[in-house]
């Protein structure tokens, strides 16, 4: 749908510049005031030329977040279920907390009201989720994990608590949270009888 | 800090209204949207009334949120640990998913950049976490828990994983959710070996 062009790859010579100007804008003036018109102007690229390449907003944001990085993605074999999940949350932990990447987060959390960003968003997190499936069947041939576990109930559990904690209750992160929240969802809390 | 004026209680005769109106508006027109004035205007009570009981829109949204129980807290004893905690991942989904609150809470996600805004959501979260404390205390005396398990971290999961399935990922929610979440939380995940 919203294929990525990388800077280096299929794409306007200027991509750079117009993807930087896209961030810029969406940080300092949300999904609302970020108009093609805007990147233009500040990335001193045609209009036409950005039109040519990405025919909507919803195109030229969903280009400039891939290309930026702004949704690392890595599913390298740790050897073990726990170290993948450790690895993954780290992840998550990086988007929401690096600099612009969780401003960008943050600014994408301001437009879920817009049908435009949400579909977005949506689609982003559909992408990460498919590209976190390998970790499971790893699991499950390690014979870590039964074959009825819902992964995408994990990453919910893991990714939600680090959205939660960082964006919306907007409390530091210990160090070492990652590991406990794994733990958590792998073996359960301790009962003391 | 923002104290609750429960219709019944304390706060303008006119309460009711004024509340109805501050949820609407932000509901039509978000955060930046809301204005004292607007309220005013949609409630037919003066401005100055307003502003005597509420000195800030911060103020007046906090009332207007506590009083029409947007922010529901339940922490009654179900008599076990697991119980108590689907009954308050219930709560968040019903939050979330109910209207109007639902709507609010997207309208609050969209102000995160804002001081105010953040604040407020920053504000009613530790209220919860508070609220949610005894559920923790009862666990441990019951011996369902150890001492050192941080509550905070169990309701970032469970709370997270709602939030992030309903508003980020905009999934539906399959029935049984919030046992799946809280098995996994209390138990782990199954090992198949």
């Amino acid at each position: 749908m919203f294929r990525a062009t990388r800077t280096e790859g299929r794409g306007p010579r200027q991509a750079a510049a117009i993807f930087q100007a896209t961030l810029d804008l969406l940080m300092q003036h949300g999904y609302d005031g970020l108009t093609i018109e805007g990147v233009a102007a500040r990335s001193k690229v045609n209009k036409t030329t950005i039109y040519r390449w990405y025919p909507s907003k919803d195109a030229l944001l969903a280009a400039a977040m891939i290309d930026r990085e702004v949704l690392e993605k890595n599913t390298e074999d740790t050897g073990s279920l726990r170290g993948d999940l450790i690895a993954v949350t780290h992840q998550v932990i990086r988007m929401l907390t690096a600099v612009p990447s969780g401003k960008v987060a943050t600014a994408a959390l301001g437009g879920l009201e817009r049908p435009g960003l949400a579909g977005l968003v949506r689609m982003f997190c559909a992408e990460r989720m498919e590209s976190e499936k390998p970790i499971f069947d790893r699991a499950r041939q390690r014979g870590e994990l039964t074959a009825d576990v819902d992964p995408a109930m994990v990453i919910d559990l893991l990714a939600g608590a680090v959205w939660y904690r960082v964006l919306i209750r907007q409390t530091a992160l210990e160090s070492g949270f990652a590991e406990a929240i794994v733990d958590t969802v792998l073996s359960g809390l301790p009962r003391s009888s």
